[in-house]
């Protein structure tokens, strides 16, 4: 680590219980529809009108938007410096509350567990990721990401 | 179900085995920059030069886009007819194969189990979701969506 240079994280520089929050973006209810309209058109995130007729009572983001917005709050939050984020598998993503335009979303990561990888020089970190509600706390989406990580020097 | 009027699918509509495919996409170079400059910013998704130098060697399209694109077909291919599709979980999704631009992705849908819910008028289905390059038959994206349903008036 250099001072001009960001740091790589490995996995050595990981530990069990370790947290990264990252800042927050507000989901837009043009954005909401702009999504929907490319990747998931249909009546509950596209129109507030037909959304009312939906098991949700008014318009709410893809679950796929919410996902993708939480990738880039991560990304945006470079908890691993350098070091590109390569996703191997995502275990279990759970859609907690459906998401509201003007929800202000924020991200949690925790880090659960290591695993070895067939190559020596890299290994996996089981990443618990949880999307939050920033202004009331409560979870809207959880999903666990098995990542892809060098393996430190000093391994 | 009417002439006139699209079939809302439920559960009893379904049979385990039961395979559903879908058109297809080509996912373009632009596309995928574009995706990734909002959602997934980092180099092997952004610009082809810097990508050559990642674990990839070239351009890729972000996951959240492959993913993103097949909802997309699954949408469009209308599996459940009138019936929204509605996910409560994605179970282990792995990204098996680096998407380059240029792939024509199609989406092979398999029914695989039944679960009840909570509420006795609904159910859940296990499907089996399978991204595929179209022209060689690989997969290059697999995962399992935990679907909400309506139980049939018949049930």
């Amino acid at each position: 680590m250099t001072g001009t240079t960001e740091h790589a994280v490995t996995l050595q520089d990981l530990r069990v219980g370790q947290v990264f929050e990252t800042g927050s973006v507000v989901i837009g209810r043009d954005d909401i529809v702009a999504f929907a309209a490319s990747y998931d058109p249909q009546p509950m995130h596209l129109d507030d009108v037909a959304a009312r007729d939906t098991l949700f009572g008014g318009l709410v983001a893809s679950g796929w938007h919410v996902a993708a917005l939480t990738t880039r709050l991560v990304v945006d939050a470079r908890p691993f410096g350098a070091t590109p984020m390569i996703g191997a598998e995502i275990e279990r993503l759970r859609f907690r509350r459906p998401v509201r335009p003007g929800t202000r979303l924020t991200v949690r990561l925790t880090v659960e567990a290591f695993e070895e990888s067939r190559r020596p020089d890299t290994g996996y970190a089981r990443i618990k990721v949880e999307t939050l509600d920033a202004d009331t706390g409560e979870v809207l989406m959880v999903q666990g990401w098995k990542m892809l990580l060098p393996v430190g020097d000093g391994a």
